[in-house]
């Protein structure tokens, strides 16, 4: 395995790679991998020759007040799991190189998809992500790239940039990982004190708690999401950012539930904001 | 030559040329040929072993009011001349594939790059060059793109993008062709009167004019300015966008010129506008 900083020199090496007909998989990330980075690392290697992994916590998709700064990063450790999932690069460049002085372009996708749930409530950091993923695919040019489901929207978001701007290359989104328990896994769970650990497991039953009621035959989103209300907010101790009921391809909001249909949450436990979704009748 | 409008399909043909070593050269162009065009195929077949030549009248650089409908065409023509200039596949898309139902991204170059000169009198015209020209780089994925400096800020804009995403290739800019009497080559000349053809000569005259203050040693921009306003107001026709001189690399505007700088000229002669621009010390 082998750590590569330089723009350039991983570019040459992904370009030439593809020249001799290796495929090329792409995980990206932020680091503190977790189970979840790790079945799409799994996952790339089965789909790939050369198997690559970004490490780079991406300064423009934080707004002000976010945690870029706390934002947990263990990069011995990450390394030692990407070994062991038979990762070929990783590419672990730093912000000054992503975003040279004088950098001014910006990758934008406009409309709901981006302005809604997650774009409400951080305004830019869609245009982050959109942003810094064209700049990996067109640095790496995979053949696939990997993405889980948690960050539900954000894959949505990603698949129409990538067909809008005509990125060659598969977009694969992977079913969430979650803990014994039901949390999702995040890296941003290691902020959770043991009480809020205990709180946020509200999320997984509320999810839980929706999917029986649709599976019962109850199809108003309305009443689901009044129950949904009800029980995230059962304990005090989270605070709602959204929790909507959305077709799974568009993300607008639907009144009468369907095989589409999609329930996003974000909550915040404490100061940790954690994000979770899942099907209705999937 | 051959002529291909489907995406999938051109795409296909030079991922596949690039992977048995073919270098792609790549002229993008709205048609309506004429000799700055062939100028930069001719480089572009010295360049490549694949030359692609795109012609797409690209809305999303038009602004309201503009002159997208009314805009030259002529398909024959540039079938006939881009086969004398060696060119290997034609890309010539449709609107409505390039931005079908649904379509959201756009790439935006930020800060005075693109708020200035053209970007002052057309606001979103680079919003829509740039995006075109991101979908086209990543559709072709060229060695080299070649671009004319009678558009000397589209390129500016363009270099500062290509970089900004890392998108691979070269940025090649070549030198502005003219007609006998020096007036700069564009597909909006054919919009002129008799007297409108001899009017824009005032363009010309008046970069000629300049260089020749700044070779005598005049440094001052306003003095150069101010005697170049006049030149072009003297036959009372030309309505002037602006005329400034700027550093070449930024386009920022100078109060002392030097072997940067550039003179930058938009005027209207009649309801047609017209562009050019020159080294003063160059």
């Amino acid at each position: 395995m082998e750590i590569i900083s330089n723009i350039k020199e991983i570019q040459t090496r992904c370009l030439n790679a593809r020249a001799v007909g290796q495929i090329i998989a792409f995980v990206p990330t932020m680091g503190f991998l977790h189970e979840g980075h790790l079945s799409l690392l799994r996952e790339g290697r089965k789909r790939g020759d050369l198997l690559v992994l970004s490490i780079f916590v991406n300064p423009t998709q934080f707004g002000q007040g976010e945690d870029l700064d706390a934002y947990p990063r263990d990069f011995e450790r990450d390394e030692r799991l990407a070994r062991e999932c038979g990762v070929d690069l990783i590419f672990y460049p730093d912000a000054e190189s992503i975003y040279p002085p004088g950098y001014a372009t910006y990758v934008s996708v406009e409309g709901p998809l981006t302005t809604s749930l997650e774009g409400a409530c951080r305004p830019t950091h869609f245009r982050g992500v959109t942003t810094v993923v064209t700049k990996l695919l067109t640095i790496v040019m995979p053949h696939v790239a990997l993405f889980g489901r948690k960050d539900f929207q954000q894959l949505a978001v990603i698949r129409r940039m990538t067909k809008d701007l005509n990125l060659p290359g598969e977009i694969v989104g992977l079913p969430i990982v979650r803990e014994d328990d039901g949390l999702a896994m995040s890296s941003r769970n290691v902020y959770l004190s043991d009480d809020g650990r205990n709180d946020s497991l509200a999320l997984v039953e509320t999810l839980r708690q929706a999917a029986e009621m649709a599976q019962d035959g109850e199809l108003a989103s309305e009443k689901i999401l009044s129950s949904a209300r009800q029980r995230l907010n059962a304990g005090g101790t989270l605070s709602i950012d959204y929790v909507k009921l959305c077709n799974a391809h568009t993300l607008e909001e639907v009144a009468t539930i369907d095989h589409n249909t999609v329930m996003l949450l974000a909550v915040k436990v404490g100061k940790t904001r954690l994000i979770d979704n899942g099907p209705l009748l999937g």
